[in-house]
């Protein structure tokens, strides 16, 4: 089938440099980063402030596309599990998305919360967690 | 910058045709929907069952991807908002976020609930909902 064009529209800025570094999930040790985004999005970001919850959908660049099983969280005496079943990074689409809070803004610039995600990830979409009908 | 090659998994099969039809949001009165996956990904869905909550990432084929301002709902009254503070399919990346339980497994298709995604949709990736630390 056809690829789709995903744009990189921004990058983290962590102090995680390697899968080795790494958490497994953002709400196990991961620490603050920034998220510096690309000019060309200057309007969409404008509402987002400081107290905000979003999910950030990451591009995991450093992951593997041709694995489809993996053994969670790396426990061999676990049984090797279809990764549509994961969060394993190492995927088809290697999309991760991160729940986080915004914890200062300042222009292209977000810093955040429990960021995973490794030094110059890219960064795709940023959206709303959705609270209750009555306040969309 | 250079664009990421998504690739297409899967497709949506739905009643909804047209995006006149589709309510804003899963849990807003949308169908049972089936998903539809490439051969190719058949051992990343193979531990998938019915019963499982699972996060289908879709990508808006008929979204404007220029938009980056929306009235949020529609509602003119409401001032127009960046799209990283909503969930409007227009949006640099029209990746959808659809936090659905599987129905039923069939092979290569699941039929899953609450589905606002129209007819053809592509899916680009299914993550498992994550329950607590201890059980992951």
């Amino acid at each position: 089938m056809t690829d789709l064009a995903l744009r990189v529209l921004g990058r983290v800025e962590s102090p995680l440099a390697s899968r080795a570094d790494a958490p497994r999930q953002g709400d196990e040790g991961a620490p603050d980063a920034w998220v510096v985004f690309d000019e060309s999005v200057r309007a969409a970001l404008a509402d987002l402030a400081a107290g905000d919850e979003i999910i950030l959908v990451s591009w995991f660049d450093r992951a593997d596309r041709d694995v489809l099983t993996v053994y969670p969280r790396g426990d061999r005496t676990r049984p090797p599990t279809g990764v549509f079943s994961t969060r394993s990074p190492d995927r088809p689409n290697p999309l991760g998305l991160h729940r986080v809070t915004v914890l200062a803004v300042d222009g292209l610039r977000l810093l955040v919360n429990n960021l995973e995600a490794l030094d110059n990830t890219p960064i795709v979409d940023v959206k709303p967690v959705l609270g209750d009908v009555a306040d969309r």
